[in-house]
């Protein structure tokens, strides 16, 4: 069996998320049923990361076993002919037999992107999370340091629509919050995340910039391991998978 | 009799251009019912630069006349509940008199965006012009200077749908080619354009771009005085209004 990975960029905004579900449709539908056209037979293909509806990535993985000899370069002109617009593969590799998207990677990377003015956004207007009232991007920055490190981040734990996950403890290894105009944005590294769990924080780091939480609350909210004491959980618009590390 | 000018960010993907045409929804007609719904009286609006079918703005300006005194937060914020989520008013002012958003205008600036890889563009893929083949910005920013100045730019001048203009003379003052990463930007400023100048431009550097021209050889096109000789227009979607000057 030869195994092989698909780096993949899509705009979430008219899918159901990542996986297939019972209503509307999803990234992995589209790209299993490219994938069928053209090996001609039905692949399963595994991500990642399982990303929510309306969310979008620049650096997804998927992988998936074929017993079909093929070259990479014809597999990707293949499948970006059959994806739609909204889809696109950026980069197709072999891989060794043990290979899983999912169980092999080691670091997920997202980017959660706001627009930060009084005017409600046009231009990438899909791709932002609108807030009004201005942010203090210091303060946040600040407070995203008190999450970097081990840590049980069940206060940050969503329910997903996937099995709950065993544990809840989790290595942030970046969380970076920056501003470059209009557009403020958070940088999250972790080996992996929980469900919501980036746009929980987000939500958190809202009530930090908008001064109704200290910088050093968050640690706070981080000890005490309940969903009720973080944020509400920000919009899937602004959030983009942009990169997995193996 | 009080003159307001209205700064206007929208995208542009899914009009006939600015302008009401005989079919399909226009930038125009969007602001002048969206006005009318405010002032209980039809107002006719002008533009600095009426954009063409696809063509977006972040920097648009457009003027109307009013008998009616209303402060211009009101205004805004009334538009803006109005308008479409593809269009929105970034500022409202008050100008004298004598003020028009086309005749008052002193220099207009575009921005046209490439993306320069080997693969579609997904993210954004409405705001850009894909271009495959590599492009070499360093000959297209050296094209782009010969072109600087007061020229007759017969060359580059589309027919465009409005009236012919009784002259192709015109002052750039600056036009810029630069690459951030898969991004390749022009920017190109004039006290005005003649219809598709910019696209027809651009379209030119691309040759450059690409290693069919020279450099030099835009100064021969610019001196032909002769649509023939120039490139094939790029397309609407990279193509953006980001500023008038007054």
């Amino acid at each position: 069996v030869n195994v092989i990975a698909l780096t993949v960029e899509y705009d979430g905004t008219r899918y159901r998320g990542f996986q297939v579900q019972h209503v509307g449709p999803t990234i992995q539908e589209e790209i299993e049923s490219a994938l069928a056209r053209l090996m001609g037979v039905p692949i399963r293909i595994v991500a990642a990361g399982r990303t929510d509806a309306g969310v979008h990535a620049t650096g997804q993985v998927v992988s998936f076993g074929t017993t079909r000899a093929m070259p990479v370069t014809v597999i990707q002109r293949a499948l970006n002919a059959h994806l739609p617009s909204d889809i696109v593969v950026t980069d197709v590799r072999e891989k060794p037999s043990d290979f899983h998207a999912r169980f092999s990677a080691r670091h997920r990377e997202y980017r959660y992107s706001i627009c930060n003015r009084r005017i409600r956004p046009v231009i990438g207007g899909q791709y932002v999370y609108h807030v009004s009232r201005h942010l203090e991007v210091n303060s946040m920055a600040e407070a995203c340091e008190h999450l970097v490190g081990e840590h049980d981040f069940a206060s940050f734990a969503g329910t997903g629509s996937g099995d709950r996950p065993s544990s809840t403890v989790r290595t942030l290894r970046k969380a970076i919050c920056d501003r470059h105009g209009d557009l403020v944005t958070f940088d999250l590294e972790a080996n992996a995340f929980l469900p919501h769990m980036v746009r929980n924080v987000v939500g958190t780091m809202l009530l930090v910039g908008t001064g109704r939480l200290r910088a050093e609350q968050v640690r706070d909210i981080l000890c005490r391991r309940d969903r009720r004491f973080a944020g509400q959980m920000a919009p899937a618009r602004g959030l983009c998978l942009t990169h997995v590390t193996y």
